[in-house]
């Protein structure tokens, strides 16, 4: 790994200060920030990025996706959820192959890297190609592979005797970039007795769990009325949660379900964008971080979303607390920040990134703030969480290395991802073929 | 005005039938669509833009803004509203001149130009700045004269004179494409009978009016309480809404104030960001368009949003109906596109634009769909609305002249605006001066 001198920078460093610094520099080294301020005497930098007018921060991490569902991006908007689900999402997914999912991967790796995402949280199938999409990308994810415990492919027992294969197999890979979990789907479509068995497995391996948890109201009342206690209580009582854990959503929870989120530490996941498009209500956050709850942010997969943008699932965040509690004071900018970098680092289990500080490893993205709706620059902490758009970021730095560099990819083949990707998903959802026509000859012609 | 071909381009009509054409040709002359399709014989274009990977669709018309306020961004966030207004707003533009309502006009017409928003409404002072500014970038606008009809500086008479003398000045100007409306600020700011005599000068005048209307719960009450009728109602009797109207917010309303709205054809603008980023509430916008009234979405001022994206406003505007709802059908992406675009330009009496078809006003943005966020192309309303970011526009065409190309505006000295208009700002607000020191440095040093 090279070294690297950012200078004439502005920084956010989301440090328990919070401090703002201006027109200073950041020193990286094997992997890691060396120094902020003046340059280390001897310091021979490989490569220098010149960053006037840019502003340094954490980069962000998405703690809930589905990420090779690129595929489905744009393929079922404006339906009630059960046609979402059973005439759009199924049906491509039955499809669903191996090299699907590599290339669904590549995809959402290059629109990841370019919105500023350095870190994310994926629950999908055939995860040992999107292990390694990540490896070869130079991102940071904590994998699990969705199991569900029941129905002819999905045997209890068999998946998540894979699935723990593939926790093996992968579990601090990719110079330990790579982190793995158990991923069961939910309370509603995993049996109870599947579930006991999974958190016995998470005891035995030493792993932690990601699971959808309380998103529509309809669970929550028909696990009152099967189980007499919530989705999260009915976790509880099985021994999941003792495991670290992901829970994505939380919406329909009572205050007895958040003092057990509280007590269990675990990771809760409100995906802003996801749940308004899909109508499904509004994650207590501030209840949440009032009991010490760390909440992360999420995109959830780009079918209900439809993209892969933290910058904007952060402003939902605060826009869509402000409005429902009609405060215009609630989660402020730089908590929210917080959330969508330091808490899903966190959530993620790599607890030393999220903040810009000397000994944290490189992980930081740059904002060109040339643009005219990035200044004045009264507040760099408001311009970005309320007026920046994810283009603006023009380099990405994970692990010391560079991602992406005035605004190009370096790890990654985008034209041929652009094209072999969007073939496929045309294939996989047998779009109208004259559409497919076109951009062939588009492409190609 | 030269001739434009653009070639190999997909287009999103919003014509009547939605039509999505692929691989097509636009051929624009004197300031119009000339044809779609086939290039016309003997076209001689001054200008090709090969569009291969790119879509074409209308511009957008931003229906209630207060541009020159962009030196406020970032100046005044998570604040009580009271504070935010006595404290940061008011005492911000107490310092206001003439000067900086030109510069932050400049600064917010790169802004829009580069966000695919070609015309606005625009609800401020100093309004000559305003329109020599738009004048000289190319764009739209409806400029209307903020009037208060009352305190020390605008007595009754006195501003509503010289707002006059405004509308005679620029009605018309730059080849029709500014129009000029009277401002009267709201309600609750304007005494009664300067409302009247607003109403009776818009008569005589053959003008519109642009003003704010029931944008916070305390104001209903309070006309509930003091007049014993609704501000719509209280608007109204006196004559207001009989002239054409563009009423900015309309959150608090009752269903029989959306009857008045209806019948007097005024035009209600959602500032869905900001009513958001203030608590305000939601405008009934499924409602309103229940009963044909024609609603037109606005970013409101830099100062509460922060920018002046109109591509987020329409993606909030959806995301909050669905949240609000419940309902992931409610406003569906082609619904909500329209509001963005042809009922703006509706609304600020730019009837023919909004639409791409021959005859009409060449009035046009291209989105670069070379973007890993924008593929696959399933659907592109769909990945526009719901995924694109207004960074990955590249081309706007407004009354057939090419504003921005391939990312470099062409009418406006960019890189002066970004350094003028921020030091104005720094100045205006009094800013930390290390900051500003920081930053002068930055730009010259």
């Amino acid at each position: 790994m090279g070294k690297i001198l950012i200078q004439n920078v502005d920084v956010l460093t989301l440090n328990e200060n919070g401090d703002v610094l201006y027109r200073t520099n950041i020193a990286i080294a094997e992997g890691k920030i060396q120094s902020i301020g003046a340059v280390p005497a001897h310091f021979e930098a490989d490569e220098v990025i010149e960053a006037s007018d840019h502003v340094a921060m954490p980069g962000f991490f998405n703690a809930h996706t589905h990420a090779p569902m690129t595929f489905e991006r744009g393929w079922a908007d404006d339906l009630p959820f059960d046609r979402w689900l059973n005439e759009r999402i199924w049906v491509a997914e039955s499809a669903l192959t191996r090299e699907d999912v590599r290339w669904g991967a590549y995809l959402a790796a290059a629109e990841m890297i370019r919105a500023g995402t350095i870190g994310f949280a994926d629950h999908y199938f055939f995860m040992d190609e999107v292990a390694q999409v990540v490896e070869e990308a130079g991102l940071r994810a904590n994998l699990a592979w969705c199991v569900f415990g029941m129905g002819a492919e999905t045997e209890i027992g068999r998946g998540l005797e894979e699935s723990i294969a593939f926790v093996q197999r992968w579990q601090g890979a990719a110079n330990g970039r790579i982190r793995t979990v158990l991923g069961p789907h939910s309370t509603y479509a995993c049996p109870p007795d599947f579930l006991v068995m999974v958190a016995e497995k998470a005891a035995e391996f030493g792993v932690g769990i990601h699971i959808h948890l309380s998103e529509f109201r309809e669970q929550l009342e028909s696990s009152l009325a099967k189980y007499g206690v919530t989705p999260v209580q009915f976790l509880a009582q099985r021994g999941i949660l003792d495991h670290p854990t992901i829970a994505a959503h939380c919406i329909h929870i009572t205050p007895e379900d958040m003092d057990i989120l509280q007590a269990k530490k675990v990771n809760v996941v409100q995906c802003p964008n996801t749940h308004m498009k899909l109508g499904m209500g509004v994650t207590p956050v501030p209840e949440l971080l009032a009991r010490g709850v760390n909440v992360a942010l999420g995109t959830d997969g780009p079918a209900s979303n439809n993209d892969l943008d933290m910058l904007e699932e952060a402003r939902l965040a605060t826009l869509l607390q402000k409005d429902h509690h009609m405060d215009p004071v609630i989660l402020p900018a730089e908590l929210t920040l917080r959330l969508a970098t330091q808490n899903g680092a966190k959530a993620l289990g790599f607890p030393e990134s999220g903040v810009i500080a000397p000994g944290r490893p490189a992980d930081l993205v740059l904002f060109d703030f040339r643009k005219p709706h990035l200044r004045p620059r009264h507040n760099l902490l408001s311009n970005i969480l309320y007026a920046a758009k994810s283009p603006d970021i023009s380099h990405v730095i994970v692990d010391g290395r560079i991602l992406m560099k005035d605004g190009e990819l370096t790890t990654l083949d985008e034209e041929r991802i652009l094209y072999e990707a969007e073939q496929r998903a045309f294939r996989m959802v047998k779009q109208d073929m004259h559409i497919v026509r076109a951009y062939d000859l588009g492409q190609r012609g």
